[in-house]
């Protein structure tokens, strides 16, 4: 837990510039519009938004869900969805269904953490680039830690295999150049478990995100997530409803001129992030993200030693920036080459560029103190 | 899914009185303040009701848990308590921790749905009245179906045992005659799996609930709560905290008023249900609720057949009433001796007399329409 106590540390001292955690940018919440749907929702004959519900969640939610995925492409109806607590509990159904313990399930060489916690946690093995696999993890519209889409020919492998595909698409309506692009849903729906989420377009607080399983799956998939708890909160569903104005006649909002706006937003801030990145530490290696919220940077230490990681963190906090170490993302929690990722989703702009400043500083610390 | 395609129909139809589902109800649900704890936390600094948070769950959520049951005997600090997404997801974390595919676990005669789907969907196996078991799940305060507390030699079985216990504290709260009861965390806290909610006392639709762990499992549970869902809904916790009064200089609720009103209010409604029941089908058994949302009912019928239970609920709902079937409560899913569980929890007090009426008329039918 050393990592993870550094982290919290830091998140407590608001002289700390936070390019960790992946946390979308709170100045973005839509806090009058979603108060407004509170109130609505409270309005409502039964106040549904307090009571349970059924296990599958909001219709109105599902045929929103439903028909953002048809848009892109897929054939989707409302029925097919079930409304999770947040896409990671799609990806924990996914995998308990798809998998059995001792299982390998492919991911690629960097990936998201608490995909691959989940994966530990139920004894499951993940494997980088593996071959034929029974099981894949996959973002194809845009990664993390390593923002960027599949190639062509990754996603024609990935389409043309047998295996299950547990298509993670969170990040998937942040692609800096436009609308989402077609998700793999649309390709091979009976291999497919799409899972996607509000919490990187609206708000994480709300836990709300979406399994769509291969149809012959659903009513296990339906099961499971009964018995693992009941439902997705009502009340988030509620205020969602509310808020996307499809729910009881309240003024509809725009979400795609939203995620328009959010874009541009993210985009600006990883070209500040970037552009500091590349003045103050012109020796690491960046990967020049497509979406998301964060960059993955590789620094010139091809052979970390046990130790180096936790370091350079250490010096990071006390220069006053944090980042994610790269030994999170990596299946076998190897730190080598030593890699860092920085998110620019959550600081304020203008601390972007002071934010690589010192990590700079920090960076030259460590080196000249690291033992040869 | 028969059961509960005949109870979805009726759920969606004004003119049935709805004696199935456990309920809260919903002319209790504090709206208006409810409503302004929303808005206070939408007014704090980095809007941590919209933000991703901490496992664990709320400093503050958790502190109230321990503290309320501290004064129910047990030794908890708030640092031994994690929010979760309802008691449900406790539940599903205690037993992915303390049980293995196939292994047995202790439950009574009739036992809370979910719970049998849950140790299902887990290849666990529910076994009533098992002798010296390694799991056992108990709800000691105030039982589901039947709403009654252990006997003291239950308790002390269960405490001299050795193996682990899942207590189920959803009701303990809500027991008639006065506060909730020590609870078995006090006693033998090594073995406990404590579950708890706000979901009978507050809000079904907030999802919020607890587990207190046994203290060297606390890791361990942290780590599977975070891949099942990352954590509870910031929303509803921030939402709760603003409720009781402790977030951020709101007013405070008085909470245990609350519970008072609430145990007059169920003592009530199970009051009028029994007697409408007494009067209108006295050949029926019942178990007199200690507390809690239900009434127990045992018909004459020792040997029921298959299809009967499902008729008599077809019939009921034809009358303008819907309950919920015994066998739904019972491990080995058995449905004899015919047996319901009524809900005196929702339905408004002035139907409960008539809900009792319309059942008798259905029963009836039933017995006049069953093949000899």
């Amino acid at each position: 837990m050393k990592i993870d106590d550094i982290q919290r540390e830091a998140a407590d001292n608001a002289r700390v510039i936070g390019l960790a955690g992946g946390l979308p940018a709170e100045d973005q919440f839509p806090k009058r519009a979603m108060a407004a749907a509170f109130l609505r929702a409270l309005q409502k004959h039964h106040t549904p938004a307090l009571q349970y519900g059924w296990v599958e969640g909001s219709a109105v939610l599902r045929e929103v869900v439903a028909r953002r995925l048809r848009a892109r492409g897929a054939r989707v109806r409302g029925a097919d969805v079930i409304i999770t607590s947040g896409a990671q509990q799609a990806l924990a159904l996914a995998f308990d269904l798809c998998c059995r313990r001792g299982d390998r399930v492919a991911v690629t060489a960097q990936t998201y953490p608490a995909l691959l916690d989940l994966l530990r946690a139920r004894h499951l093995v993940p494997v980088a680039n593996s071959d034929k696999p029974l099981v894949s993890y996959s973002m194809p519209a845009i990664g993390n830690p390593i923002g960027v889409a599949l190639t062509s020919a990754q996603r024609r492998a990935l389409v043309a295999g047998k295996g299950m595909i547990v298509e993670d698409d969170a990040y998937a309506d942040l692609r800096f150049s436009g609308p989402a692009m077609r998700p793999l849903l649309a390709d091979v729906p009976e291999r497919v478990w799409h899972a996607g989420s509000f919490s990187k377009t609206l708000s994480p607080g709300l836990r709300i995100g979406w399994l769509v399983p291969p149809r012959r799956w659903r009513r296990r998939a339906l099961r499971l997530k009964q018995a693992s708890d009941l439902q997705a909160s009502s009340l988030a569903q509620a205020i969602l409803e509310n808020y996307l104005g499809t729910g009881d006649g309240g003024r509809p909002v725009d979400f795609d001129a939203r995620l328009v706006r959010l874009r541009q937003l993210y985009r600006r801030r990883s070209m500040a992030l970037l552009a500091g990145l590349r003045e103050h530490l012109p020796e690491w290696q960046y990967k020049v993200p497509e979406g998301g919220f964060a960059i993955w940077a590789e620094t010139p230490l091809r052979r970390a030693r046990p130790g180096d990681e936790i370091n350079l963190l250490r010096m990071a906090v006390a220069a006053g920036v944090v980042f994610d170490p790269g030994s999170l993302f990596r299946p076998d929690q190897g730190a080598s080459p030593l890699a860092l990722r920085l998110c620019f989703s959550s600081a304020p702009y203008a601390a972007l560029h002071e934010g690589a400043r010192r990590l700079a500083h920090a960076w030259r610390r460590f080196t000249r103190r690291r033992p040869r």
